[in-house]
């Protein structure tokens, strides 16, 4: 086990119920005007942005909002809502909606503060000194960024999406109510379980950590697979609902990544390069496609690990091979609807080498092995067909 | 699963050679002067204290010391901690030791700016409003203090081993150095296993809780069950030594606890008050005579949760009962040198009228069945042999 300083000071609100309470810890906080900041309006059909003006208004708490956020999304929006913050000296930023809101509003929040552009954030040219405090209330489960210090957002001007973490953008509030998501689209739910089974797989497959923590990011990854095959049969399903978002907090709020060297990260990398390049493709798509692909390309080093997450995760017993838990993952994925292949999401044979380009911006990267634009190109070969 | 609010802002240094890095974090949080806790002096033996001396030293921090606390904490050290931290105008406290220590200290950083006895907050006429601030170096990992707002602290003149909660006691900063309990005697390390054991079962067998986090729970008690034997075999077996720091520390920051109803907690109020009546009785020796005896009393309510238990942490297949569930978890007690009868630790059976007198200060508790005067004495008659 490495040595590691674990610190999450966000205060995770959970439950039923619980979204009408924003006004009243604002309130307490002392917040008097925020920056309500959601995306494309579904928070309208499904009653939480009623809830949530119902709850500001009763507390007195003033707003000024800025929506349209997408999926995958953009530096110009964050630009957009600083710029709104700034003319109307909100005291914090309100986040309404899933991880690419969240993300936005953290950039938001650092970029409040900061006189030149805050894409330096994410570029590694500016480290966060401070930021506007944050106030979440999450509407769909995936990323895990309700209870983290990260944000990934795309410069659509230059195809990078790039992140950035400091302490100072954790929520200092986050609610998460889910009946909320009750209404999501399926594919949703399948893509926020990929995404946060992949969260914990990038710990898990690190070369350190431990027992103790290898049979939590176990538990968090069977109660996720457990939880969307029910969810996608019964979507009301209130005690499969709270299991999947539990689940999803849990897997990247420090907890997973504990006596690890950080976590091996390259399928997160990989991934980036394949939905800047094609924005449409989701994130949790992107990661069942290059996930299995990257562990195919470094089974020798995986090889036990693979073989401990065939027994624990999938209860595979007898003799088996790494490859056998591979297929078992792509199998699952299948099995629930993602793609496992990028021709499957349209990418040509000849894109290969332009996001190979896109995501040699970044390497080298990993820590089981590292990847250099050759081991890049031959990852996304395997993830091909 | 149970709404919840989860909060837990200290920060956890985790790690070989993080004690003498105390210094630097104090100095980094503008603390000048601090009181230092510590216990009968083994951090003496071990080279701790003189390492935290040196460090202190070298960041210009002044200090004042409290030396004794003893298992079982009892009230009147915290009464003059707090006389001395007063003399002296301390900055915050920095508790050095194991969880008698931290607890002691959490009263004393309360009772810091209470006018009344501090007593009061354990006996629920005080609600605890500020503190100073608490800074940890652990040494014996077993009670979960190092990341929670508990203490339990003894009146000696009443006999009452009572505690208090509270987020103000919250410590800022904790250092877990494993290398530190190397030289820890067996039937400490049996004693804390134990308890952190009994932490995780408490939730574990609420009435309420989640897939997710039962199978957390089932992983932390699997650990400390695994390290437990490892260590004592190998006390300086570091990866042993690491997970189950850890796995203790888990076991009562919160996490186990999510999505229950709070936890049962009858066995450790009929473990306070077997160790109110003897001192010499440690708390995780009691909690062993206890806990299994609750169970038995309390069967029928929980049949399917042993079941489940039996399975997945003790790997039982087959047809089992719930008795042989309670039956193998005795005997792993017994296996690792802990007693199981109240008889052999030296209670009488006249006693238990004692005893269940003590107990009854508290009743009823208990939320898997609210237990009043009668089901205690049953359950230490049950105990007994």
């Amino acid at each position: 086990m490495e040595n590691f300083v674990f610190h999450n000071p966000t205060k995770l609100v959970f439950g039923k119920g619980t979204v009408e309470k924003i006004g009243e810890y604002l309130k307490k906080d002392g917040i008097r005007k925020v920056l309500m900041l959601y995306g494309g309006g579904s928070i309208k059909k499904n009653g939480v942005y009623e809830k949530v003006v119902r709850s500001l208004h009763d507390n007195g708490i003033e707003k000024v909002e800025v929506s349209g956020v997408r999926p995958n999304p953009v530096l110009s929006k964050v630009h957009e809502a600083i710029q709104v913050a700034r003319e109307n000296n909100v005291e914090a930023i309100l986040a309404v909606g899933g991880g690419s809101v969240v993300d936005s509003a953290k950039a938001i929040a650092a970029g409040f503060y900061y006189d030149g552009d805050i894409w330096d954030a994410f570029i590694g040219k500016y480290n966060v000194k401070k930021a506007l405090p944050l106030y979440v209330i999450l509407t769909m489960s995936a990323t895990g960024t309700e209870m983290n210090g990260n944000a990934v957002v795309t410069n659509e001007k230059t195809q990078e999406k790039f992140y950035f973490s400091s302490k100072h953008v954790y929520p200092v509030l986050s609610i998460v109510d889910p009946t909320t998501q009750y209404s999501l689209p399926a594919n949703q739910v399948v893509y926020g379980a990929i995404d946060a089974i992949s969260h914990v797989m990038e710990y898990y497959f690190d070369v350190a950590g431990s027992d103790l923590i290898d049979r939590i990011d176990e538990g968090i990854i069977k109660t996720l697979m457990e939880t969307t095959e029910v969810i996608l049969k019964e979507p009301e399903n209130y005690e499969a609902r709270a299991n999947f978002c539990l689940a999803t907090t849990l897997a990247l709020n420090g907890l997973t990544g504990l006596g690890t060297t950080g976590g091996d990260w390259s399928s997160h990398e990989l991934e980036h390069a394949i939905s800047a390049f094609n924005p449409d493709i989701a994130h949790g798509a992107g990661l069942a496609i290059v996930f299995p692909a990257w562990m195919s390309y470094v089974k020798e080093q995986i090889s036990e690990k693979l073989i401990k997450f065939g027994k624990n995760v999938f209860g595979m017993s007898g003799e088996f091979s790494p490859d056998d838990v591979i297929n078992q993952l792509k199998s699952w994925y299948k099995k629930i609807g993602a793609p496992v292949t990028l021709k499957e999401v349209g990418i040509n044979k000849e894109d290969i080498e332009k996001i190979t380009q896109l995501a040699n911006k970044h390497a080298p990267f990993g820590t089981v092995k590292e990847l250099k634009m050759e081991d890049i190109r031959k990852i996304y070969e395997i993830a091909y067909e």
